[in-house]
């Protein structure tokens, strides 16, 4: 394979089925035994042998590698393709008005270089590209890519498209891999050598066609994944030896990743070897393409760019043919999540999202990071409830470092970055279904609702969560916790009126529950000074003991050392004996016109027949709230 | 950050807060310059102070790494957790029907480990559980897996779905992650441990409740990538001492890349040290269970295994919490490509797409590695012309070998895999549009209308094609492409008629092109022995050279070396001059009522207003079709 081809005798074909054929799939004898539990599995009918594994289309070794080592200081170089690459894999190639559409995003965002098209292939990237120049739309300090194939009428085409430009990179490939070699082009390795350096030596003899432009080049050996990387280097620096860039002027060595054919730490080797074995390497941007067959282009990406490159190219959300460039948005906010500045401003995710949805019309997935719909989405329990803690935690630690928690250290079990750093936000963190534990339901609740239950209450209301979930396997939405909370602990909201009849229970909703047996109308309290004891007055609304009988006013009064002592010995008259084991209260928002919210555990009944019980009672008033949790946990203890 | 948790001094949050605030973004003075063209990037206002950098997070080097020089030999031991992690963060969790209609596509696939879910803590899973074991759905070689927390009574609860199990392993995990210690469980390491231990202890304690179950255990050091990789050990060798596992009995230690942090060389380097410094480690299968935040969980796996991973935890196409856990389907046809049998039936990825979708409720993107919609397709000239010949280059090689095509060694540029194997066709691999060149609509007459263009031919009609892409900026469909190429080369079928009128001229739609001025009715061919000339009669329909004149039928008849020579001494008398440049032509289809199609270059007219043109013509005789050709390429010369 790493001779000159000759179509007769060293077939790629015929080296590769002989390879393959040897492949040991699962059975080679010398493999020591797989641990499993269990039965083993079983061989497939998948034709492995019909695949040569990269080491034997590409033997190439490179122990001495370094990047293992590294880790990110800054930002690469970024260029955009999306209106090239991204554009030529649309099943609808976006029209004049979605180019600039999309070239206005990408120049907001911060991106200097943007390959916007090839012009000579195509009248449509002739004429976006002639708009941007003669309409003025570059900004100075933007450059722009035109990529062309290297023959001359399409070299002048392309500076024909160039005409008024300040600047422009001239961006020229040819295949070089074995296969292409072998069954695109049939030639051999010095052929295909000579297709670069002509293609390089006619790019600068046309340079007159380019007055007035600031020119800069860049070459592909396109297929550079499937290519020998000692013959990759051979030709870069044989273009080199035309072009002859300086670190005043460099020119761009762009290594594609045509097709993604290995894992991505053989990339990086290569990356490497290629960026220590370059010529004139101070003159040289080196530059990755990755693309995304193996679903590992984001890693290639990263791997490559500890392994010596400087500029990456790619898309927005990963747009380009078969499975796509690479994602410049997930390259870009990991580096974020890694206390480095991308350099782009990913703020505004999905206003990002929304113009790149437009101008491709395709729809990205629900869980692509940072973008999909579900990527601040937890369901299930335990993350929710780390979430929640997490959040806790980190307000408390910014409060103790008097720091502003916007921007103090985010650190947060399950998200890896603050949403609201890239326009997201907290809602969507939280959906409750079938598999989902009290934290999510209580995160709802505080969130959406001001509502800070108390951990036993949390529980116990867990429980007709998870039972609502069981039984219509849905997610649960806030609406339908919030519907569910208030039909368990809080009166109906019908109930307007003061005079008997169906007040107490009355609801539209035939799937509620009836609210119970009492209904608080209007209370009185007065103390004395001196911490002596509070004498309450309260209007009670009683169905009394049996659920369909018509409830009926009662004036009831009580004493005792606080409104609370005072209203359990006025129900008392009732015959309804409660006792409070643990109480909680807290303001629902901020201002002196905040309503309360009061949880009260009770014991109802007489014991062994009592119950434990939970009521939670909302009012303006923090004396009358607490009275409606006690009645809120009587009503449900009759339920 | 190594250090026991004291929540005054020594919180994580202020530790990572001071890291993050010396972050030096790109702004370090002591990088060196970085390379580009044009205008430096600027610093954005993402607020990359906010984060602390992974090696911050989590301090950890293991420069003795060996993953780096291997390569798969076999694949892993498979494990689906699509019924639970995949189920957990589903909208609307699968109902029982869906719940089996996934179990049933796991074990035809071959899947013989299967988390089926978390009982003790979900109605809907306890169910679907005792469903498969009452009613015998799991095959004697598939091993269910259920996870649980490490309390009594949710443990009692698991084994009480288990009951009448055959084989089974119980799943428990609990987070050991700097950050949740300090923020969730507010432990310090030491405490962390014992509730991993005290865990097992239980589990080991309570397994008189499964009796008549080969039972196993697995455990989880949950958030393991935010965990210090000496403590993860330290822990899971704690709880191997309990579990105490022999080669014969194994258990499974199983790290959660809970939420991806970092590049996968950093977890591989994590999972090697994990590898061998656990305690007993031949009665251990090492297990990986990554998810996909930074999109490297492929990636991730990859070199984990690499590293000494035993087994991996994912789910098909990727679904899970947030942004997915890894992709079970991307990972096996991988290890296919580099020709290792994946032990898993992936030879139809779109009914296993359909039913994922169907049961998940999710739709993959269109450009998902293997699965999505555009990932055999190709919209770029140079990626269809180059797969066209790889695609000739493969069937000559295969043919040279006396091989069958369908398990011949498979190497096609831009394609990775062939369609077929995973069930998908060819017929999706072109599509073209603005962006395309010509080897895509030679692709497609081929493929779909056998026709096979000469070169030149291509050359010409893709003139068209592009200009119609160009019109229309919208992909041009197989549909369009034919009815461009009948437009201009073939005659107009409804012409049935042989008598005067609109016959020549005739067509229902607007848009298409007048055929021309000539059409072809009959002909006789006579040649004499001992290769005399060629007699040749032929009746015509003709407009003359005005387009508004009525057709008129003439006979006419010529003689020459052959019936094409014939032909054009005839239709001499018409005062047109034809010379022929180029001739080819092929048979449509095997057998002996084969249709033929001939490709004729001519000159029609006389110099220096002659037009080198092509025509084409398909007839079931060779010589006929031959004859439509050249009045194909009159027929175009004239309008």
């Amino acid at each position: 394979m790493g001779q000159d081809h000759n179509p007769d005798v060293d077939s790629v074909f015929d080296l590769a089925a002989a390879a393959a054929a040897s492949n040991g799939g699962n059975n080679d004898p010398l493999l020591p035994p797989a641990r499993f539990i269990g039965s083993p599995q079983k061989p497939s009918k998948m034709p492995y042998n019909k695949y040569a594994s990269y080491e034997l289309q590409v033997p190439f070794s490179f122990p001495e590698r370094t990047w293992p080592n590294k880790t990110f200081k800054r930002a690469p170089r970024w260029c955009s393709v999306d209106l090239r690459d991204g554009n030529q894999a649309l099943v609808n190639p976006m029209d004049s008005e979605r180019k600039l559409r999309f070239w206005n995003l990408l120049v907001s965002m911060g991106y200097k270089e943007i390959e916007v098209g090839f012009p000579s292939a195509s009248e449509t990237d002739f004429d976006f590209i002639r708009m941007l120049i003669e309409r003025e739309l570059i900004p100075d300090d933007v450059t722009i890519v035109v990529l062309t194939q290297c023959r001359e009428h399409l070299i002048r085409r392309t500076y024909e498209a160039l005409k008024g430009a300040k600047r422009a990179i001239v961006h020229f490939y040819n295949s070089v891999s074995v296969l292409q070699r072998e069954v695109v082009f049939r030639k051999n390795r010095a052929e295909i050598k000579k297709l670069a350096t002509d293609a390089a030596e006619l790019c600068k003899d046309l340079e007159g066609e380019a007055e007035g432009i600031d020119l800069y080049y860049e070459y592909s050996p396109e297929s550079f994944t499937g290519t020998e990387p000692e013959y990759a280097v051979e030709v870069c620096n044989a273009v080199i030896d035309v072009i002859k860039p300086t670190p005043e002027h460099p020119m761009i060595i762009n290594l594609p990743a045509t097709v993604e054919m290995t894992t991505p730490n053989v990339f990086a080797d290569e990356v490497e070897y290629v960026s220590t074995h370059l010529k004139n390497r101070d003159a040289i941007v080196l530059s990755l393409h990755p693309h995304n067959d193996e679903g590992m282009g984001v890693a290639a990406t990263e791997l490559g760019v500890l392994a010596g490159a400087d500029r990456v190219e790619g898309c927005l959300l990963g747009n380009g043919e078969r499975t796509g460039n690479v994602d410049l948005v997930t390259l870009g906010l990991n580096l974020l999540t890694q206390g480095v500045d991308p350099q782009i401003d990913f703020s505004n995710v999905p206003e990002i999202r929304k113009t790149v949805e437009y101008c491709n019309q395709i729809k990205i997935s629900e869980r692509h990071p940072y973008a999909g719909n579900f990527v601040f989405t937890a369901f299930s329990g335990s993350h929710q409830d780390a979430i929640k803690k997490g959040l806790e935690a980190r307000q408390m630690a910014a409060d103790r470092a008097g720091a502003d928690l916007k921007n103090f250290v985010w650190l947060v079990p399950y998200l890896p970055i603050d949403p609201k750093d890239i326009g997201r936000s907290y809602e969507a963190i939280i959906r409750v279904n079938s598999q989902s534990g009290k934290g999510g339901m209580a995160y709802l609740l505080k969130t959406n609702h001001n509502l800070d239950l108390p951990k036993r209450l949390q529980v116990e209301f867990d429980k007709i969560v998870q039972k609502y979930a069981d039984d219509t396997k849905k997610e649960v939405k806030d609406e339908d916790i919030w519907r569910l909370f208030k039909d368990e602990y809080l009166p109906v909201e019908s109930g307007g009126k003061t005079a008997a009849g169906h007040v107490v229970g009355d609801t539209t909703d035939e799937t509620l529950k009836q609210w119970g047996r009492l209904k608080l109308l209007k209370v009185s309290v007065s103390s004395g000074e001196d911490g002596s004891d509070t004498v309450l007055k309260a209007t009670i609304l009683d169905r009394g003991a049996d659920k369909n009988a018509e409830p009926v006013e009662r004036q009831l009064s009580g004493v005792g050392n606080g409104p609370i002592a005072a209203f359990l010995n006025a129900i008392g008259a009732l015959g309804i004996n409660v006792s409070v084991m643990d109480y909680v209260e807290h303001a629902m928002t901020a201002g002196t016109d905040a309503m309360a919210a009061s949880y009260v555990e009770c014991e109802v009944g007489d014991a062994p027949e009592s119950q434990v019980i939970w009521g939670v009672g909302i009012d303006s008033s923090i004396t009358t709230s607490s009275l409606k949790a006690i009645i809120s946990a009587i009503n449900r203890s009759e339920r």
